[in-house]
């Protein structure tokens, strides 16, 4: 049974990739980049700690050009993160192999956030299974579980040692000449997983 | 870290504690009942096949009733299923040494279903983490996972051999001269986790 789950290296995606392979499957954490900058590789790092597949799978610069557009006309990053989601999802879900894709969504996130129709209607399209493992888990629960299963680095820093689509982002608006703090909020703390607390626990 | 886990002895409440053990918790098996029918007694014996831990939690039949009118009122079981979900939740949570409740609750669940104020509200009230396993997974997920781990037996039957709160729902009606076909969809089937497909995989 594998699952195509969609890793930024972060506590969210760590924790729920573990569950995954605790459930049962076979995880292949992919992590999405659209060629701009090598981030990505803070996703690959930890996901080899970890002893995780990682593959990095690069789409295409329109998409975030696209999300960029949005960004600027909203003034907050919400619907730009949200539609960059959406697309990442459609393209591994339409791959031939691909049976069942994943990611760390939670039960307190807003966004980027699949409502029950949308949901369904990615399961259809491309007859796949889509899996979030912490849809169900509060920030309490993700809190208690990741201090117990993780190594956590916390970081006073604006610089993004992430692989998220943020990263990518904000480095596109920069080049346009603006600056990405008129858009996304402010970030004091930044957190990374570095490997288990207590070894390998599979 | 225990967790009490609302147990009915199906497929959605069993896979869950699956799931919940394999996440590292002290599962603690839990089965509401209000003293009408000794119905718990299916959840127990599914719970020690399955090598749980299991306490049958007796409840005030005055929930019961409540629900039963609300059943009668409405024409349709939902919101008195909603309502005795939410008392037992309220129940257990409220316990001294209750620290994390969980249930079976399905991503295609309409009910028992908490909202997200209502699930914030029983955290915040009782100084517990509620947790749903299965709020991310669609019924195809939850139907591969339960074929390949579960013993399933499915019985064509209007008699349900089940410890949810439908059977003594049902039998507080039969006694009042109602008849719960007016009330309940008819069911040709029930299914019945019987035990491990392949062992206990703890």
């Amino acid at each position: 049974m594998e699952v195509y789950h969609f890793y930024s290296g972060g506590k969210d995606s760590s924790l729920s990739a573990y569950i995954l392979e605790k459930m049962g499957y076979d995880v292949k954490l992919i992590t999405v980049n659209f060629g701009l900058l090598d981030s990505w590789r803070y996703a690959k790092e930890t996901a080899e700690r970890l002893g995780f597949k990682h593959e990095v799978v690069f789409l295409d610069k329109i998409i975030l050009e696209k999300a960029m557009e949005m960004c600027i006309k909203d003034g907050h990053p919400n619907n730009a993160i949200q539609f960059i989601h959406e697309r990442a999802l459609e393209e591994i879900a339409k791959r031939e192999n691909v049976e069942r894709i994943s990611d760390g969504t939670r039960r307190d996130d807003r966004v980027p956030l699949l409502d029950q129709r949308k949901t369904r209607s990615l399961e259809d399209r491309f007859k796949v299974q889509y899996i979030r493992p912490l849809l169900g888990l509060g920030y309490k629960t993700i809190r208690e579980l990741t201090e117990k299963l993780f190594v956590v680095e916390v970081k006073e820093s604006e610089e993004l040692e992430k692989s998220d689509y943020e990263v990518e982002l904000r480095h596109l608006l920069r080049e346009k000449g603006i600056d990405p703090l008129t858009i996304f909020p402010r970030r004091h703390y930044q957190s990374r997983v570095l490997g288990w607390r207590l070894g390998e626990p599979f």
